[in-house]
């Protein structure tokens, strides 16, 4: 690997970028970077110049040599790159309002990455993450894709099975909280645990062990959730605790995004109470970001602010930057990503995407083989994934009735005519975004089918 | 096998005793009955007195020298049995009646063999089936067990699985209807289709050739399910069709069950007004039983009469008699049953339970190999199947921890507070019934935990 | 299915014909045949005319009316047909000569189906019974390919996975021997036992069940094999006993072709024995088949003549003809067949061919699923199906290194110099019918290889 | 973990000792070791009390504060040990040298780990590893079980899947020989190299990646070996070549000991060589042995002799000693180790032992997912497990016919009576050590069967 690393960043207006740029700042010494190329499209274009000059002015103030490039022109800055790193949002946070509220209207769940939302944000993201792997194998074929964009795991898993792209590695930041936040609760240090993951991105769970004894410690810090506080969950997602006698029979800590699955009624509750009063998450996350570029646009300011944290990603930059620097140096780091199973998992098959504990080097992630799941969370996973195969083929194919198998078998959406007309909804609010399903669109809109949200269909009629 | 055939029917004053021995008389000539024994427990021996007698009145009436013994003592029944048929129901119908009411109390659905109740049957009766089987061993070790006994295919898998008992078979009516309803609407005879199911009990799917071609209707059969009447939807399901373009995608036909998981909204809704309205489906069952048995007591009646057909179990008795005159012959007659996979839907486990096309004869079923089903099927069936072995480990183990997780992963049921609250009422329903839980059940009752719904808490009260 | 069918047999100058054509004459009444088309190439044009008229006059002297055509334009006889039965030999008797001579001159296994011999027939029919396929695709569509052509198994395979064509039975005549042949060892009948084949092409195994009772009787079997004289054995096969001891631990019978891997020892004795003395088994073959010839030859003779037994091929026309008929009437009939797995022996993958218990109807072979086998047996099967997809790998592709894989892995030969050597010749020696090896063969003669087996030099020699 | 580790070795007369030794103090900084326990049998007592002198002598030249104890009382020294290495051989080298002469006495391979004589010697070794597993579930429950008596693999496999003791892992040091010969063919370091091994014990395969760009560099390697001195063979094994074109094909690197496999005439042609000439390598090694005893004797020898690399297992000391102070450090070091596949190899069974890459740490073995393997290696990988777990069950159960079916399947052994017969002489010359075969041993012996190799039976009847 040459020595002068380029970097593009796709999706390169987006708020994070600068959490993105302190991580590789903090990580100069280890990869030196020689410059970095922040890519974003002609309606982020606005973004763009307020986040790159602050990406600019963060790298100035490091004191090193590090030019940030901006462009809306993704070839020319795919050319020979040595990474790249995708946190593109297709649509825009106008797009996640629409997958949040629409499902609402009808009462059921509308999430960013789970449910009818979820699905909806990989069939508008999946044609564009292809076109980008089509253009690396013609301009940076040696290159590493560092894949953030969401529903995370399955957008690797599209790259890898239907891009043909195995130099991928889809993150979360979800475990990088669990390990920040659970060794205190026994009293240990991260170094004094082993932690193994395994599952799906947003859908894992993982078992403690002491890393001195080999003992499994994962029942001592279950039993410690339930008398301490628990600082773990995901700013995104509302806290309930989960039923401490399914987590001692199940041996394994569910991730963050389990409560939409083991407490639903909650859940669903709380996000339709926030509907009817405050407007989603997406619509807060917009507040916050506007907050933020106000923020960007301070000349002086040239480090990342603290209001970032809030905006819920936190710990990405970690996972991202660590994730390309223990390639660039063979470092064998252990981090949670989405990779190519290969046995792995062994409830699932082997040529799937799956979350697990790897250990990243040189050649990308070895993943730690981890063994078969306990019965429930077997049969958990194996819905997941082949939900998630079904929203691919669908996603490829713009296959309608594929899409209502991918609607009926996801846990999140309540199958009959509510899911069905969600389904219809969000097809016609997305139109724009994709092309796969145009045909079953022009049918539905012949229909007359109409959005019943009124804040989604607004968006629609304006546009955006 | 010897000539002179011994049969015993366990939950033998079953209102379905009748149609039972309808079947026998109709095929008397292939298998030579000596003796019918029915067995069942001393709240069921008023009921086993009058469908006894009217057992023996329709051999009586066949010309045929058969002898219905009636007894409430199990093993002298069963010593030197040929053929143990289950069609008992721990608890009798306020069981289910308990099962149905309290899920609905909470707006969750309440039904025999799925969601919640569901589970609880299979709670109930796996410790009554798997001390038959050790009673089995000793006294009839030859014998075949014909299991009609709900939810069919998790006994059937308890049986194997946790009573080591082989020669077993798991039967259900659902797929005769189809069978017999499906190849007129294509102008066919059922000689001139090949059927092909497989799945799980009261969860599979089918597909149809034609036997002169080889050619795959199925499609065909769709089409027309969408233009014409289609009757072989039970009567115990409501009557809401499946979406037609997901029919197509899938290229297989579901069994009338899946309506409780691809049109959830519209049973779940359908169930509720019910509730509201008339009682739910047991209650409507026990008006008709108790109408059957002051028909059954007329001891003129020798013959079944046609209000059973109404009961809901039409063509049990076709499957029953059939798949016992199949073994007894070695007739290798093509009959859906639940029996260990062995590798015919591969992706299961080889040593679990499924219900699939099979040819029955003197060694029992030999499955047909149906080979791996599309995505979303694959991920419905391992979700199931997964679901059924929780609730097994917990019928078997008293698993409080379990139970919740079965609780969970089950499809039918919202997860959270409420879905807590059913199991634990459910827990105290069923008291009499569960010993296996015993600690647990005590525990919630110093809680003070009561029954919501009325009508259930009342039978307890009862002590029904 | 139309009423008329039209049969082809490709390779239809083959000895066997007249049994092909005794088993349609037996089997008229249940179907009728309107016209048989009898295809050969150039060389085989003589023996075509032979057996051809031989075949008329059978059915002349039938009583029915059925016309054989002969004809060497394959694509004239597949038009339009319903079935096709391919029993053609590549190369003919002559190149069985040097599949078994050529190894037998290192001192290693020379075999027609398994061995060096086996590879060989496979690298040489390969190509031709894709050719055929694709023909079929264009010229009858809709007609079953039932394939009796060596090695039997790996060609279904080939039709399968790389003609891509499902409508195909393989067919062997090994399985119909044993069901012929064991039940008078324990004093039944066929109808009295209940057989279960699985495994692969001449390396199945099988367990038999009393039909009365269900109960396993296969250690019954193998007790009377080793007290009474057992006939089963084909007559291509050298007569070695198995290990008793072997078997009861097994408790399954293996088949006739095992003895080349449980007496490996005695086989290749015997078998270097007769290449020394008398000559290889294909030689002596050319000689019943020439005697068979001036048989057919006689304008009087109108059946099937006893010598044909001798040849080896007994059952052949049963297994053959019952197929077919199974297929027509939809009949069910129970019959070991190579079709696709899909799960019948769970040990290998769903897609790949085994030879299996079926039941056969109009949709062709139902496998029963068998569930999986012991370890050893196991081993050897997963062993013997990755030789046989390496060797169809070098077959379709023509990778030297992958036929090196082929040789190394299968269990007759000894790697090292000489199994290399025993390539290159066979190489050399099949060059006319090695297409996809020819810039291979072209290396290895430049390099001066020879054939060191004088008989098969001097036939290369000939050009035959 | 406590800071004063006790270390015991079983087996702790061997030559190997100096050797572990050495790689203690080594790395006494990173591992603290308090005392060293080397036990032994009677039949080893004169060469413990050497080999644990020169032991003292080495730590005492080390200037560490070590105190070596020796015992012939196990369970003494087993209470309470942190580390337990196993290298004992059941027998010694007099029982390694009727394994290696009795079969080649036949004209088969004799050898210490492949065919029959590796099967013996798992038959000798299991009964005392399932001892020694009662004993540390008693006396040192947390301790870690280090294997390195041959078979390593079956050994380590036998301590999971019967000993039901999970903290052990299986070495060998094959594998460090290969990493520390390749590098340099391609003008690398190991550190510019990522190894990804997988497979069984003296089974396995690699592929190598360059750690900077993550390129396939296998082939490179491959080329690389044709064209340099390859001394990555292990010293007791003959260095025949593998084909090239195989090689190329397999695009996987082989072990050492597939030249046993995949050039197996010129193996035994080569040990028949040997056998005829100079005695097997048990007697070569016996000689080397004396020698190395007639220097540890000499009281000023307090460092590892250079004649001990001539012994043949160069590196073990690296790999168990690397091992060790991984698991105690929680290094995460990549070593090769035999341990539980949990999926890391798919091809093979979850719950069976494999050989494959693993990050050693606090936790034991965490193997990395390699994924499946190409259609030869599979083939070869599925026949090898299944061949050992026969091994293994003969081993446990004493069942002769299962023992014939392991000798039947292994490649190594031509099966027949002369297989039969050298299984059968096996029993009889180590009837010493076989208790579970004893009642078919004594059978054996009532026959009358004798042993045919003269030096193996003069051992026999010296008592040897």
């Amino acid at each position: 690997m040459k020595k002068s690393v380029k970097i593009v960043t796709i999706g390169g207006g987006s708020s994070y970028t600068p959490e993105l740029m302190e991580g590789f700042i903090k990580r100069y010494e280890e990869m030196p970077i020689k410059e970095i190329w922040l890519v974003d499209i002609e309606e982020g274009k606005e973004k763009l110049e307020i986040v790159g000059k602050m990406a600019q002015r963060m790298w100035d103030a490091s004191g090193y040599d590090v030019k940030v490039h901006l462009t809306l022109n993704r070839r020319e800055a795919l050319k020979d790159a040595d990474f790249v790193t995708t946190q593109f949002r297709v649509g825009l946070l106008n797009a996640r309002i629409k997958d949040e509220r629409i499902p609402l209207s009808y009462g059921q769940l509308g999430q960013e990455t789970n449910g009818a939302g979820g699905i909806f944000k990989a069939f508008r993201t999946v044609p564009v993450i292809l076109s980008i792997v089509e253009d690396m194998k013609e301009l940076c074929p040696h290159a590493w894709l560092i894949n953030f964009t969401n529903p995370s795991g399955m957008i690797t898993e599209a790259i890898i099975r239907y891009g043909h792209w195995d130099r991928v590695i889809g993150l979360c930041n979800v475990p990088v909280g669990a390990m920040m936040k659970e060794p205190q609760l026994i009293n240990k240090s991260l170094d004094d645990l082993v932690y193994k993951f395994a599952g799906l991105n947003h859908f894992h769970w993982h078992k403690v062990f002491d890393s001195h004894t080999g003992e499994d410690v994962t029942l001592k810090i279950i039993d410690a959730l339930y008398t301490q506080d628990d600082e773990s969950v995901p700013a995104n997602i509302f806290d309930v605790p989960y039923f401490k006698e399914q987590l001692e029979t199940m041996k394994m800590i569910p991730c963050g995004y389990h409560r939409y699955y083991y407490r639903e009624q909650e859940m669903l509750n709380h996000l339709i109470e926030e509907y009817n009063a405050i407007g989603t998450r997406a619509e807060q996350v917009k507040e916050v970001e506007e907050r933020l570029f106000e923020l960007y646009k301070d000349p002086h300011l040239d480090h990342k602010p603290e209001e970032l944290a809030k905006r819920g990603g936190a710990h990405y930059s970690d996972a991202a930057c660590e994730t390309i620097v223990s390639i660039f140096n063979n470092k064998n780091t252990h981090i949670v990503v989405s990779t190519k199973n290969n046995g792995a998992v062994p409830d699932l098959p082997d040529d799937c995407v799956v979350e697990v504990s790897s250990h990243v080097g040189g050649c990308g992630a070895l993943p730690i083989a981890f063994g078969p799941l306990p019965n429930a969370e077997k049969g958990w996973l194996q819905l997941m994934k082949n939900m998630e195969l079904c929203v691919l083929e669908a996603a490829v194919n713009g296959d309608y009735g594929m899409a209502l198998e991918a609607f009926t078998i996801n846990p999140q959406i309540v199958s009959g005519e509510n899911a069905k007309r969600i389904l219809d909804e969000l097809l016609i609010a997305h139109k724009k975004y994709l092309p796969q399903f145009k045909d079953k669109i022009e049918e539905l809109e012949k229909e007359g089918i109409t959005i019943k949200d009124n804040v989604a269909r607004e968006l629609c009629e304006q546009g955006l």
